[in-house]
């Protein structure tokens, strides 16, 4: 090497340090701040990840609950499944590793990564016939590794310590759900490469102010394929913790995620500024300017009783006439199971749905341009819902009286880790009205009979970088239940050289709203997917729409010229049950037992009540909508079929979308009186206003599923009303 | 007269008298069970209408605080108005009358009857020039009073004691708004017609377990024009208070409203047995079976510092960042007046919506057979919304800390009274999320910051008959109101012969549900059409619609095929802004101010976020859709116009239809950047199920105004989070 290559090879290398060390440190100092929120005490994936600030002390791998701000009391390395669909415990992810690492082709290689190590849920049939005090199914775990660049699909089986299914998994597209490392490696891994840093410099950004996001590429042709990759964009921190604010606009590198090369560098957005970073901190702390409004008094929901609900067996929830089985998941975030409701007659528990999840998001934004056109997230699969639910904040996620529910999650290195309070249950009471009468004037009788609507909330917040998803599962006593996805956290924006509209010449598209100077808020959609595989009464049930058709009166039939009629039709196969929802073409939409009917003959059921409703109004040949095909249709329904649970497919990161549930249910398969599984996408367009800056008030939409002659009567008939005698004595906290 | 005929009038008169001295016994037993519900110390119009059964004690026309078990302090005796929008107050009232009374043709008649007696409102622009101080505008009162078959509509003013505006109105059809009183009578003066009590006999039925509805008759033609009709029907209340679940069916009689004559019995369903009684009745008293479920433990809303809003001079409600005038109408039910935000930068109050109210429902029932055609309601106009609203059941309706408003209302002879605890205004959290953000662990940040989402409700509840409405209007501290309405009550049912659906013939239409035994829970629709003068930071103002529209890019413009664009279109006239809701051409409807903009240049506005949508899907030829046109579009725009402010018509009694919302806009007038009114229809479809029988648990729809880019950011990013401290310290009930 001649001295002038030394040279310059050891002024790079001096520099990539001292950046290094910069930057390590701005981030050292944020974590420092709150050290209880992340820390090792609860396993956190900053302790167990392989990340470069802080090393892995697996002595600190115990559960420490005082000094846990919140109410687990789960004592994780004792913890023993009692329940078939029971998430696998520390031991037994610590077992299936050690079976793993024993294993050829792992037990040689040291540099394959753990993408998903959970239960192998038994068959369905079993996990149904099985009854508290039975012998527990046999358990098992499911691994997705990823080895020079191929995908095994593993099954472990913990009994017998053997591995028992092996597979090296070759779609045609697609690579398993990114590990926390991989998006914590994309971070930092750019600033290795000097051209990176030159650019950084360039654009006037310090590099210990730098802050770097790893945006999955989607898919987009041949010259992404056959490796993994990722695009990192990144921002100033200088003056806020709000970065995602303050974007390096039009900056794009494209990674390499296994070998963490820098590929290509897209830099395009020289002429614009960094927006400002003057009110952008959201946190309360730094807020210095008055309210503006009359401070609110202490408000809470009080259960001085307590709440009414037991989690059993640290999975197992019962409250009112309900029953569930309920578990964190790093992909879906929340499983609800075997979801049973108390018939309120025989008082017999019947079975309403055998699994409920989050199946998949998509959320494309809507510019075309270099640094955008790839943004068109698949949430669920790309990033782990689940993995990226943080600890809910006591008192504020949830209210008072709520429990906790831990996740154990796996690192990349197949050891386990604890995701604390990732869950929270609670009973919501907001002023709702559960049913009401009064006799009016008109009959004079005096009766005035009401009772209060009190729910049992199951919710998780995920943050997938900017954005906060917070989903609810609602039960009610009436035997509906509701999903609910609340939208919050924090826009992903774009610079732009404009600070006020009235320069923006008029043929220049922004793609969005001016929201603050030199901040552009993107058009975007979310589609939030979910499976739900009903058993009404029992697994083989049917699809029934029932349609409001206008009926026209022949002449002298009647003084009326018209009325609605409702048709039944029972959907024979797939695409019988694929909706479009039609305003002017109203429908139910039932899933009923065809074997038993009510005491009045008729069918069993419970229907879909759709609400946030918004259809993907992309190109279906446009590769974003190909690979988020699930969102053609507001409704689907699906034969069950155990390979099929992710709407994106299992491999979703670069999918090329041919393994989607539009294309399973385009296999048209029959449906009526089958196992069968109901899929409802919630859609919300959003077009952002300065109301959203710098962070954003919640947006939420729900859909409902409703008992429709379910029950031979009202269910909540016989709830009592509240009686002021049973209600709490409270006092100020300062007056005690 | 012979004397045969002579001993016919005799026996029909003891007939009559005896069965009518039965029937007012068991009305008796039944209003003595709980008096103080409807006693005359709250002037209840039991006491103050001209009803049979107990004499109008004016002397009782006092308020009794102490008797009253609900949070009622207003002594309305010395009541005085503070503000131009105050409604009437018992004096203004008794003054108004006074002046009638001795106003011709009304001083020389008693056979007139008042069906409406309001505030005249001042003009708009010196409402919203008026300054809390300055003196209060000229109190003049509005009546609509119906005498020898003419509508006569009054101004009263209140200062100079003379009838300013006297006009018999003249319209094409309709009448006004019953009073309690031609609804009281309509249930009792069929049993002075004995073919009428021989009909009941013939079906089983003893005439002392009779209740009859009175039911609004629409408008079908010539045949019923020119005199104003009602129709009947009965049930027994033989075994149930739950008479809406034992229809004498097919039995109609029309009746004279004004003679009280039966002009036409119509006795059809001979052969369709009465439904039993059993497991009808709702009241908690009487239920004796097992309640099936886990019972819930006490749970409450506690705010032991109270509540964080005050209603100022009865009616000036202020709240967080909110302040607006609020006021009980007896058509109406609720008025929001005035409703101003403060910005949370500046602190100023800012104009959203000058006035805002239910301005009319549709009911259509979708059965088009003799007994069941004419059932299209329209409860605001037909039988007065707020009429309807019965006092709020404490800790039920309302939560605990809830404050109770009185409505002050006008019986048919022009007298007022008082229905107590019409509306209540509560504030409400059950556990949602204001806004949230967490840092994931890709950035590794230790950010949790959640605020949690507290709302003011204001809140009534009307029974029409058999269905009860509680409309809600939600403020929350970001802006954004809701109106929400939820349905409960009991349903309208249709006897039938069959008992079982197996029985049912294969080509027989049911035209509804079989819920139970012999009944039928029909099909029918609910509108629920609201009135919104929206003034946005001033009365001129535009509507906006924001169309999202696919752009397909060309061809090496980017990897991208496809994306949304959002397009603006200023509506110009009233038709641009008829608005029928598509899901595949999604839009957003704003209302700006075209004179303001942002910092950054966007106009400021609200919009309003539809929810709750179904579409009227009957022929706009038949005659309910012509009076119910208004819903034929889900949104419209008007230009400001007092006397367009019931989108059914002032008159809609056996109206025709001339006089709709649908009417007005046909005029395509101007609405861009002027004083312009936003119209939003809430719309049901509803099957009914077994879960609706024997009362029905509820079922909420609801719409947003939403603030976009009004305020220059997040107003609410200063709001504090919940801490530990803060909260009550409560006990439960029994351990105190």
């Amino acid at each position: 090497m001649e001295a002038r290559a030394l040279l310059r090879f050891f002024f790079i290398l001096i520099t990539a340090l001292l950046l290094l060390h910069l930057f390590t440190r701005s981030w050292l100092h944020l974590i420092s701040d709150k050290a209880d929120l992340l820390n090792c005490s609860n396993y956190s994936p900053w302790c167990t990840s392989k990340n470069r600030f802080q090393p892995k002390s697996n002595n600190l791998l115990l559960n420490n609950p005082e000094k846990s701000r919140t109410k687990t009391t789960q004592n994780h390395k004792t913890q023993i499944p009692h329940h078939p669909l029971d998430p696998l415990t520390i031991q037994e992810i610590n077992k299936a590793r050690t079976i793993l690492l024993s294993y050829a082709p792992f037990s040689s290689s040291s540099s394959f990564t753990v993408h998903s190590l959970v239960l192998e849920e038994p068959e369905k049939t079993l996990v149904l016939n099985w009854k508290k005090g039975d012998p527990l199914l046999p358990r098992q775990a499911s691994i997705i590794a990823l080895l020079n660049g191929q995908s095994h699909l593993i099954t472990v089986d913990l009994q017998s310590n053997k591995v028992i299914h092996h597979e090296i998994t070759k779609p045609k597209s697609g690579y398993p759900t990114m590990t926390i490392e991989d998006m914590n490696s994309a971070t930092w891994a750019p600033l290795y490469d000097p051209n990176f840093n030159r650019t950084i410099i360039n654009r006037g950004v310090d590099l210990a102010d730098l802050a770097c996001l790893p945006i999955s590429t989607g898919w987009f042709g041949i010259k992404e394929e056959k490796r993994r990759l990722i695009k990192v964009q990144c921002y100033t921190m200088q003056g806020t913790v709000n970065f995602y604010m303050r974007p390096i606009e039009g900056l794009t590198v494209l990674l390499d995620m296994d070998t963490k090369e820098v590929v290509e560098i897209s830099d395009l957005g020289l002429e614009i500024p960094i927006p400002k970073a003057s009110d952008t901190d959201y946190r309360f702390s730094k807020q210095n300017k008055p309210l503006q409004m009359r401070v609110l008094n202490p408000i809470s929901i009080e259960q001085p009783k307590g709440p009414s609900f037991v989690i059993e067996d640290g999975h197992l929830v019962k409250w009112a006439n309900w029953e569930f089985h309920l578990k964190p998941d790093p992909r879906a975030g929340v499983i609800i199971s075997k979801a049973m409701v108390r018939d309120s007659e025989s008082g017999v528990l019947r079975n309403v749905m055998y699994k409920g999840l989050t199946s998949e998001l998509f959320v494309p934004y809507m510019d075309p341009t270099d640094a955008w056109y790839f943004k068109t997230y698949m949430d669920a699969g790309e990033y782990g819902f689940g993995l990226q639910a943080m600890p809910l904040d006591p008192l504020n996620d949830c209210p008072r009286y709520a429990r906790y529910m831990d996740g154990v999650f796996t690192a990349s290195d197949g050891t386990p880790f604890v995701r604390s309070n990732m869950i929270c249950v609670f009973e919501s009471y907001g002023g709702d009205i559960g049913w009401r009468h009064a006799e009016s004037p008109i009959t004079g009788m005096e009766i005035r009979e009401v009772r209060p609507k009190v729910s049992l909330v199951v919710r998780m917040a995920a943050s997938v970088a900017n954005y906060d998803y917070i989903v609810d599962w609602e039960f009610q006593t009436d035997g509906l239940f509701r999903i609910k996805v609340g939208l919050s956290g924090i826009l992903m924006v774009k610079g732009t050289p404009y600070d006020n509209m009235d320069k923006v010449p008029g043929h220049e598209k922004l793609y969005g709203t001016l929201l603050s100077e030199n901040v552009i808020g993107v058009i975007h959609d979310h589609y939030i997917t979910f499976y739900l595989d009903m058993d009404v009464d029992g697994s083989d049930n049917s699809f029934v729409k029932v349609n409001l058709v206008r009926e026209e009166t022949s002449p002298e039939e009647s003084p009326r010229r018209s009325y609605l009629r409702a048709d039944r039709h029972v959907a024979k196969t797939e695409k019988d049950a694929q909706i479009k929802l039609k305003l002017y073409e109203p429908s139910e939409f039932h899933v009923i037992n065809p074997s038993k009917q009510t005491r009045v003959g008729n069918p069993v059921g419970y229907k879909v009540v759709p609400g946030g409703t918004a259809a993907s109004l992309l190109d279906h040949q446009d590769p974003p909508q190909r690979r988020g095909a699930f969102t053609n249709n507001q409704i689907w329904v699906t034969p069950y079929n155990r390979s099929e649970q992710w709407a994106g497919g299992l491999f979703v990161y670069q999918s090329q979308g041919e393994d989607t549930l539009a294309v399973w249910s385009e296999r048209d398969r029959p449906i009526e009186n089958k196992d069968i599984v109901l899929w409802y996408t919630l859609g919300f367009h959003h077009i952002p206003c300065q109301e959203d800056f710098p962070i954003m008030p919640t947006v939420s939409s729900s859909f409902d599923l409703k008992p429709v002659n379910f029950f031979e009567s009202n269910p909540i008939l016989r709830m009592p009303p509240n009686l002021e005698k049973d209600l709490p004595v409270c006092k100020a906290a300062d007056s005690v």
